[in-house]
């Protein structure tokens, strides 16, 4: 019996992850094979169940696979497109989970072979902890995942990229890279500066000792970000360096305005917390509505879930997708079993 | 039998969560008296069980009470003690929960009477969530509490608050209030204004619309205390304006440090995050050590709670301070009685 394969590359957080979503459906038909830098992280994903099988090399990896999953800072992604771009399988579709994705999308159209499709993912999730024994099956549960798709990516790899964040409970949302860029820089990328220049500052301080006797939830929570990994956060300021220094520019502009008005005091001030309070309040308890996308690049959930799990899942995909309506079967589409990358078990 | 009072005025979060530790002693010999500008929140408190019964005014909810918590913001605070200074019994004890101690102590001398004995309190706790319905019980569990008592009080009333601190599980801190306001501004003011105009910069931008949909955890937790309750941080901000504004400058200059790092790129990027990051997860891992202070101002644990629980309590003490030894019974000392506002039933 045929499997198809499915490949992670970097098994931290977000990739052991998107391991224990996919491992934990038990009538799957395909393998996730796995491979960090880190050894360790290697062994760790396995030994949680998150991948199959540890691979050797890079190209081990990638070859065969249907679908590869690239979780490792952007920079890194692009070594690997470099290096190891010609051993991806024909067919074969690839996604990311970096943090940026103008640059990626533009060393994917650089380096990969035009016999791959390329689907930049992103989702908006994350903890403290970093690495694979942080993980959890859940951690994508309703969260944002941004999907930009490459020009060259045709409709079904973008399907299974969408069928992939579905199935691991997340919310799918098509944006342009530049777009995607511009916007994480100012509430995802702006605040790990703010977290590490807020700990830095305290930390460097000649009252470190007392002040960080008296530091409770509001210092922690605010400088939690400060603690992530460094190789992520590095890459993140070198490929979206003009977003960022953009919105910290505006930030200290607002820390100037907010600076002013205290100093006046008054009811200036009040309005500022009352009305932050409520805009804030509002946000989080009438979150945006994200609009399942539709249209021509975004077939209807039930497919794309469908085509992720291909052959003999059609139980397990109605019960899946039973909410939104009839799923359709797959059968033994072989075109799509290539494209899923199914080979003979070796 | 006589009953020792307490009184909790302002019922939001931090009052609630103190009356529900309170409460939580079920041969307790005290009663618990509560009042809240709002309405509302004295009745959930009420509900909640966190106090026994509701006062109709501040004057009736200190006259007899041996021991008067405020958990108000700072300023409210003050017209407390100028309205409502003449109407504390004689020896009662009073301590608070505001987030900054230099402005209240100077109050308190101003305006309570020379008989009652003034201990401030800063709790390092809180929720995102606010009012008497996020109460937990366990809020101050391991929470360090800041304790600056004015010169006036007694021993005997900074052991009763210190024992009311160590009951509901909170780690107390002797502290000069100048002190406490230095380093709290760093710890936990400054983070509410970095709160506020991260949430508003967004907010305000004309990006927000899809820049909402991509905020994840980061920009949740980064903007939790634009939520806080914002007569408390208006309070916050005028009565330690002059250290906020001293932290904020400071912080002004570290972003832009930072933000000469990221624009010149290279390796002082990736050591400010490597460095940053080991810091704080040492930060995390290895908090600082609060030893439990002692000293005259600071009797034995065992005394303070002893004094807070009074008369027939020795089986409760002796469960609750077995691990740091043999507790001393209260007995039935007529002075230390009159202190704790026991009366006869009304």
């Amino acid at each position: 019996m045929a499997r198809a394969r499915i490949s992670i590359i970097g098994t931290g957080l977000i990739g052991t992850s998107i391991g224990l979503g996919l491992a934990a459906r038990k009538d799957r038909q395909y393998d996730i094979i796995g491979i960090d830098r880190n050894r360790d992280h290697t062994r760790e994903a396995k030994k949680l169940g998150a991948i199959d099988r540890e691979a050797s090399s890079i190209e081990e990896a990638v070859e065969g696979a249907g679908l590869v999953i690239l979780s490792v800072p952007a920079r890194s992604a692009r070594r690997i497109f470099e290096e190891a771009g010609k051993y991806f399988a024909d067919g074969a579709i690839i996604t990311d989970t970096c943090s940026t994705k103008a640059d990626i999308l533009m060393w994917a159209a650089e380096f990969l072979p035009e016999t791959v499709h390329f689907v930049g993912g992103h989702p908006m999730a994350g903890r403290t902890q970093s690495g694979p024994s942080a993980a959890v099956v859940d951690l994508f549960k309703d969260a944002t995942w941004a999907i930009a798709p490459s020009p060259r990516a045709d409709e079904q790899a973008v399907a299974t990229v969408r069928g992939l964040v579905e199935s691991l409970g997340a919310v799918p949302m098509y944006i342009d890279p530049a777009e995607h860029d511009t916007y994480a820089a100012a509430v995802s990328h702006l605040p790990i500066l703010i977290s590490v220049g807020l700990f830095r500052m305290v930390r460097d301080s000649k009252g470190w000792e007392d002040a960080s006797l008296l530091a409770g939830p509001a210092f922690r929570d605010l400088t939690r970000l400060a603690s992530g990994d460094p190789a992520m956060s590095r890459d993140i300021m070198a490929t979206n360096k003009e977003a960022v220094l953009h919105w910290l520019d505006r930030f200290q502009d607002e820390l100037s305005t907010i600076r002013d008005a205290v100093e006046a005091g008054g009811q200036p001030v009040t309005d500022l917390f009352t009305s932050t309070g409520f805009d804030r309040d509002n946000f989080i308890l009438n979150p945006p509505v994200r609009r399942r996308p539709d249209g021509p690049e975004a077939p209807s959930s039930q497919d794309a879930i469908g085509r992720l799990f291909v052959g003999g899942l059609y139980d397990k995909m109605k019960e899946m997708t039973q909410r939104t309506g009839k799923p359709r079967p797959i059968g033994d589409d072989p075109g799509l079993r290539k494209k899923l990358g199914a080979l003979d078990d070796e």
